[in-house]
Parts: structure tokens; C-alpha cells; sequence
């Protein structure tokens, strides 16, 4: 029987429980609108570590012990681990998890990964090959400043249309057992090129995959936007955001207030000085374990669609000349099925 | 009903049909012990491109093309691509595929990417999840040497325990009909850090990681070495084949003939100056797809346990005085079941 509807969505036979979810953040995402809702916001932006590289792993390994232990499980307890991140061979991801004892996949999906993680995770589950599977990732604003862009001494200019690498994580935990909320359907990314090379302007370059992402979600399932309490984008930023209700009022959909960016609401745009908001793999992470999952939990919403935005470039790939291709990578979370 | 048995081990509820795969290799490796076995050899390391990079891009997308016509799909008729690479980013992979027009998962597993995608591509068919699916990596010796050592320019020395990254890639599409060779088991891979520190004996650091997995694959199954016709890890190179040897030879296992390593067969070791032998993405990924699927075609072997290796390092991990931890992930190929 496939579990397959329409051209991309898959539906899960049987929903799969997310049991657990933790999150981290950093002293200035501690001091944004969201500073209620992380578990741990550390004031130390080293996490008592000698780099900055080493400080994410450490932010990786805090974020994944907390949801260990909320979910009342030892590491080595789960069928497996999906984890990645932005730094350069996912160096940040392997170095937290190498001591968990699971079976571990490492995954490259730039800012799109938490919800790429949470896919595979909960597709392994419903598949029959485990019980409790394991979604995390995050990132760091220094680690990426000096690997994506300048180190921090330079002090270089960031146009307007930048966004700020969130320093943050989030992981869940995600059992065949248990009650909601529950991922549902999973709608899996195609790469789309809009052909943006300015690396400066990452919410142009994802917006459209987003687009093309939630409008195959809601032709493959047969919903519209009434369906959903909320629609959340993982890092379009301000801009990103507004490209992204525009491509859908073109399509005659209006968005609205129900359509929310983790990018957008995880700083205080106007005193923060984060031009274009939040980004990184860590601002969907943090936000979807921090807020949205909480938000589920308390009933503020009762299903929510998280379309997370990876932007596949490095530096290199820029310099090169080339463009920067979009992925979105969305699933259906509901309280109640 | 689960599917997994054992501690680590997932046992598909229908084999998985390799329904066709594609290699292809650089000039060098065009010149070894297996030329006859690619589907196509490049004369021209630059794959008519301008760039290594982009040159390793373009040979994946090469490698992609010949698996599809080989299959008679459209790469849009794929339910699932699963890739990656060796580069910063993932970047050779995600230009490769980014005008596929299929759901696209982006994985870092280092070296061990040609059996990660081919586990998880398998566990989607086999969960329902879709019918066809492509696992694709590679590598390229030269953006492989300025990424993760010296430009070619400089002539840098190489130690007498380093490997040689294969310039090669290997494709392979799983579908849930077919004939076989099918894909029967896999066991995931755990970290598995040596402390090792050294990264020019990338053999020492990966050895103990294919160690686990392989007596984790024997335990989980009540299987042992008999079963096998071959086994065969991803890039262990000369000296970590040795190490793995003795590994298994103080749990009172011969591994002798039948174990081969890809990184040493894939290169004629006394002749083509490569020291250990190949390593890279691409050693497993064309070994796989060229000698050893045409090998099981042709019957001349019946089952093979392939078990591709990955250190989970970066170049500033190194730097930053960081050990270089490894994983295995291993899956069961058999002619028939």
C-alpha cells in the first residue's frame, strides 16, 4: 500500500508521536520575543568551549541530553539518530552525537534540515524499522560568520537584506507510541533554482522553493490554507516572507496572519539589528521545539504546517559564480488525529 | 511489525530490487585493476567544465543520467533522491540534482554516502513510502586535495599511510519490483571514535567503525563470514584492511580471500604511486556500481555484505586538535531470495 498522495506528500499509515522536544538558544535569542520558550538559554556564547565550532557541538549535545531526558530515555535507547548542520563536513552534528551509541545519519539539508531530519525520522518509524528516532540540528552565528562570510573581527557591513544566523537548536524525540502532537503527511522538498546569486539575499533564493513546496502540499492532500491554524517558514526572514505571500497571492491564495516565519519571530525585527531576521538551521529547530511544538501542546494551535527552507550553496559554489538553489521540506504536525 | 532484529540491524519486509546502476571514473582510475567494469571513463578531468567543482558535479549528473536511461525512467519519475559528497556544503551533489524534478534528501555521511543513501533509500521502498528511489555520491580528487589539504599546485608530500580520493561516482535506482541483486539487510552505522588524530591514516580512524558494524551485522543476524560469497568495505585502504583484519582476527574470525577493500582494489597499489590505496565518496560508490553489482549480475558471486566506511572530520576539526571519529554502515546485497 503506498503512502504516497498526489505527486510529493506522503501520509503517514499511522501518525507518529513526537514524544519529546528540547531546545537551546543563545544570550540574544534569549533576548528576543521568544525568550519564553526555549528550556536553556546560555549567556555564554563559547558553551564553555575553547572555539566557536566546538561551542555548537557543545549546543548540540546540551539540546539532545535535555530531550533525552525529557523523554525519559537513555541516548543509546534510540533506533536512530538524524542530525546535520551548516559547518563544513557537518562537523558540529557528528562531534555531539559520537558518543550516543545509536545509529546515526548524517544529513546535509543547509536550514531546511531540522525538518528533513524530522521527516526521515518519523518515515523510519512509520515504516516499522524502529520506536524512537531522534531529529536535531542547529547552528551558531560565529562558527558561521567566519565559515560563510568574514570572521567576526573584520566587522564587515551587512546589507539590509541579510539575515543573522541564529545561535539555537532543537531537537525531538519521535516514538511509535504515545499522544500527540503527531506529524501526519510529509511533504518532501524539490530543488528549485530561481537563479538568485546574491548570497546576501538568502530569502529571495528559498522563497520560491517554499512556494512550490506548500502549494504541492495542499494540491497533493486536498487542503487549503482553512485547514492549517498556522503555516510557519523556517528562515525566509522579512523579506523572504513577503516574496513568499506575494507568489501566493498570485495563485489566489492570501496568507494572511495565520502565515508566521521562524526568522521573523524569533528577534525583535526593529531594535535587534538583524536586518532581514533570524536564519540557519537553528532558527527553524529552536523555534518549532521551542514555540511551535509548545504553542501545539497548550493549544494556541491545533495543526500547524512547518515548511523549513535550506538555501544549497557554500561559498565556494558563490565565488564560482553559481546560483543558489532552494529546498523546502514541509510536514503536517496535529494535536489531535 | 518490527524490522529490526538485534540491536542494529533492519531486515526488509520485501528485498529491495536494484533495479539498474551507473559508474563512472576519472582517468586514473579508467587505468586500474577494474577499468573494464565502468560504464563510462573520463579522459578529461575537468568534465568539460571550468572548475573542479563543477567537474565533480558534472560527473554525478553524468553518473545520474546513464542510471536513469539504464532503468528507462525519467529522473521526475523518482519518488526519492538521496545524495551527497565530500564537498563543503554538499554543493556537487545539490548542482547535480537540482534540476532532477524529484524530492530530493540531501545526507552527509563522508565516504560511507553510497551505502547511507542506499540504506534509506531502500527503507522508503520498503516502508511504502514510494517505488523508486535513487542513492547517488562521488568524489573528485582534485576539489577533494584543495578542500581538504593543499592545491595541487603546491605538490605538497603525501606520508606513506594516506589514500588517494577517487575521481568517481556510482548511481544505483531501488525500486519495490524488479529482479535482483535486492538489497535484504542493513545495519546502520554507530560512531565510533578511536582518537585517532592523524589525517593522512584515515584507515586507523575507520577500521574500528567497519569493526562494529560487521560483527554487529553477524550477531544481529546469526549470520557469519560463510554466508558471504564477499565482503567488502568502502575505502579502508591497504592499511586499515590490515587493521580490520586483525580486528576480526582477535574475535577468532578469519576474514582472509573473501574480504577486499574498494580503496585497494579500485588502483594497481604497486604502480599507480596512490600509497594506501583509493578513498572518497566515489571509491565505494563506482566499486559498488561497477565491479561489484556487475559481479553479482554475472553470478560470480551470489551474496556480498558491502560495508562503506566514513570519518566524520573536517579539515578545522583537525586543525582545532579534534580526533577523527568513523562510522559503518553496511547493507546485504543477494542475487536472489
Amino acid at each position: 500500500m503506498s503512502k504516497k498522495i498526489g505527486r510529493q506528500t506522503l501520509k503517514l499509515a499511522k501518525p507518529v508521536s513526537i514524544a519529546a522536544s528540547a531546545s537551546v538558544a543563545g544570550k540574544k535569542e534569549g533576548e528576543g520575543p521568544l525568550k519564553r520558550c526555549f528550556d536553556y538559554i546560555s549567556q555564554d556564547s563559547y558553551f564553555d568551549q575553547s572555539t566557536w565550532e566546538k561551542a555548537e557541538s557543545q549546543m548540540l549535545k546540551r539540546c539532545f541530553s535535555l530531550c533525552c531526558d525529557k523523554a525519559g530515555i537513555a541516548p543509546s535507547q534510540l533506533d536512530f539518530i538524524f542530525s546535520g548542520d551548516l559547518l563544513n563536513q557537518c562537523v558540529s552534528s557528528a562531534f555531539a552525537m559520537k558518543d550516543s551509541g545509536s545509529p546515526y545519519f548524517g544529513l546535509y539539508g543547509a536550514c531546511s534540515t531540522m525538518v528533513e531530519s524530522l521527516s526521515l525520522a518519523a518515515m523510519c518509524i512509520d515504516g516499522g524499522f524502529g520506536d524512537l528516532a531522534c531529529a536535531v540540528t542547529g547552528s551558531h552565528f560565529c562558527s558561521a560568520e567566519r565559515q560563510y562570510r568574514f570572521p567576526l573581527e573584520y566587522g564587515g557591513q551587512r546589507p539590509p537584506t541579510s539575515q543573522w544566523t541564529v545561535t539555537g537548536a532543537g531537537a525531538a524525540i519521535l516514538s511509535s507510541r504515545g499522544h500527540g502532537p503527531y506529524i501526519t503527511h510529509i511533504t518532501p522538498g524539490i530543488i528549485v533554482d530561481a537563479g538568485i546569486k546574491d548570497a546576501n539575499s538568502m530569502g529571495s533564493a528559498m522563497a520560491p522553493a517554499a512556494f512550490e513546496t506548500i502549494k504541492r502540499h495542499f494540491e497533493d492532500t486536498g487542503r487549503d490554507l482553512s485547514y492549517y491554524d498556522a503555516v510557519f517558514t523556517g528562515d525566509l526572514g522579512a523579506m523572504g516572507h513577503d516574496i513568499l505571500q506575494k507568489l501566493m497571492a498570485d495563485e489566489g491564495v492570501d496568507l494572511g496572519a495565520r502565515y508566521m516565519d521562524c526568522g521573523v519571530l524569533i528577534y525583535d525585527l526593529s531594535t535587534q539589528d538583524v536586518h532581514c531576521g533570524g536564519s540557519g538551521c537553528g532558527c527553524c529547530a529552536s523555534v518549532l521545539c521551542g514555540h511551535i511544538l509548545k504553542g501545539l501542546e497548550k493549544g494556541v494551535w491545533n495543526r500547524v504546517l512547518v515548511a523549513a527552507t535550506g538555501a544549497l550553496m557554500s561559498p565556494l559554489s558563490c565565488q564560482q559564480g553559481g546560483s543558489i538553489p532552494g529546498i523546502c521540506h514541509a510536514v503536517a504536525i496535529e494535536r489531535e488525529v
